[in-house]
């Protein structure tokens, strides 16, 4: 029996963005693994094993899907978004430094990240060159995390936040704005994406000036533009010749 | 009759990483406008018509878009990849601003942009902080660019660059390298994917040092990783503690 381990992203929420590739491995899978909320979007049928687990055990859940799909499973681990923006698949290649049973087939099958998908209901902001950074210190220090804002903000990057503000830091968002505020002015356009694709969606835009720290939770994506992007009616965009 | 107005990105080619969002639209569009190699993946079908247009004229195909729609055509504009990465989404919110006609549905629809599925293919190098640059100096000064290129290189994100070398202007990509080996050393990874999710797909990593211009054309997606990407196997990976 010869297993596989796909790692496989379900996009922002909607099954409108789940891609077909993703879909057909799920239909073949035997056993579904990752974080409590993801796998609760996969449905359950005869013959498929759900392994929810909690978030922060990513490399266990990394070492045992390898295990099970060395053992002949056909195993997917799913995450939101894509599975290669600080997702699964980056602890599942750590896992596999650590592994010394069998090599089992992987492969990675991309997603609608969650800044694409907030991109595209706020409209273009992320139509010319932009970063995208983590902003949760769980895995790196504070000040790499700032002197990074610092470098992409004088770059002219428009720039997406993933994990803007954690219930136990919620400082570090604020002084993020005021960096912000420092190295791209008060008149800097940032937006607010809430659980995009789902129906809890809430978007807002505002000038950095206008911007609270309470606007983001965890669940929200934040784009900050570059000098160049704008609004037009409802919509927020970066033209393509920005950052002349 | 009502018009509307999508902006859909078609994935990087594979018919398996298309949206089920995207194909509904294009199920019930009168008209697909876009690049002819885009429109091409369009099956034809009555009642649908469709028009390809050259490379270069974004924005008459915006606003011929934005006519259609006003004029109640169920109108789709396709993009490779996703529209709001260096694509048609930025092209018809331009257009939008010298519009003077009625302001008909518009949606941007996400799509699986070219880093993406390079990065998925590859292993997972954007698996911490990242950028996307398009190396292209059609629509901005090359002294930008290399700007940039410096400060994303001190900041130690990963980096995808889109449109890397044109025929015309090759030397760019050139010094593109010169610059990179001056800021991160010879020794840091270098992905080249070209054509990926096509039958045509070729992946190739190497150090800066044996990085060649060659290497690269504009059918190709260049990954350059952070200071923590690393290989494991056949895979390239940048863990999720990267940065420290």
């Amino acid at each position: 029996m010869t297993g596989w381990l796909a790692v496989a992203g379900l996009g922002p929420g909607d099954a409108g963005l789940v891609t077909p590739e993703v879909t057909a491995a799920l239909d073949q899978a035997t056993h579904v693994l990752g974080y409590v909320p993801y796998v609760a979007r996969v449905a359950a049928r005869p013959g498929l094993t759900l392994l929810p687990s909690d978030n922060r055990e990513e490399l266990d859940r990394a070492t045992h899907a390898l295990r099970l799909a060395s053992d002949g499973g056909r195993v997917v681990v799913v995450s939101s978004g894509d599975p290669g923006v600080f997702a699964m698949a980056s602890a599942v290649f750590e896992a596999l430094e650590g592994w010394s049973g069998a090599m089992p087939d992987i492969r990675i099958l991309p997603g609608i990240t969650a800044m694409l998908a907030a991109a595209a209901r706020l409209g273009a902001p992320l139509g010319h060159d932009f970063c995208a950074i983590n902003l949760s210190d769980n895995l790196k220090p504070w000040e790499v995390i700032e002197n990074r804002l610092r470098l992409a903000a004088r770059a002219d990057f428009a720039m997406a936040f993933y994990n803007p503000r954690s219930a136990s830091r919620p400082h570090q968002f604020t002084r993020t704005l005021e960096i912000l505020r420092e190295e791209c002015g008060a008149d800097r356009l940032i937006s607010f994406a809430r659980a995009v694709a789902t129906p809890e969606e809430r978007l807002k835009t505002v000038t950095l000036a206008e911007a609270m720290p309470e606007m983001a939770d965890m669940r929200t994506l934040v784009i900050v533009g570059s000098s160049a992007t704008r609004r037009i009616g409802p919509w927020v965009y970066t033209p393509r010749s920005a950052g002349a």
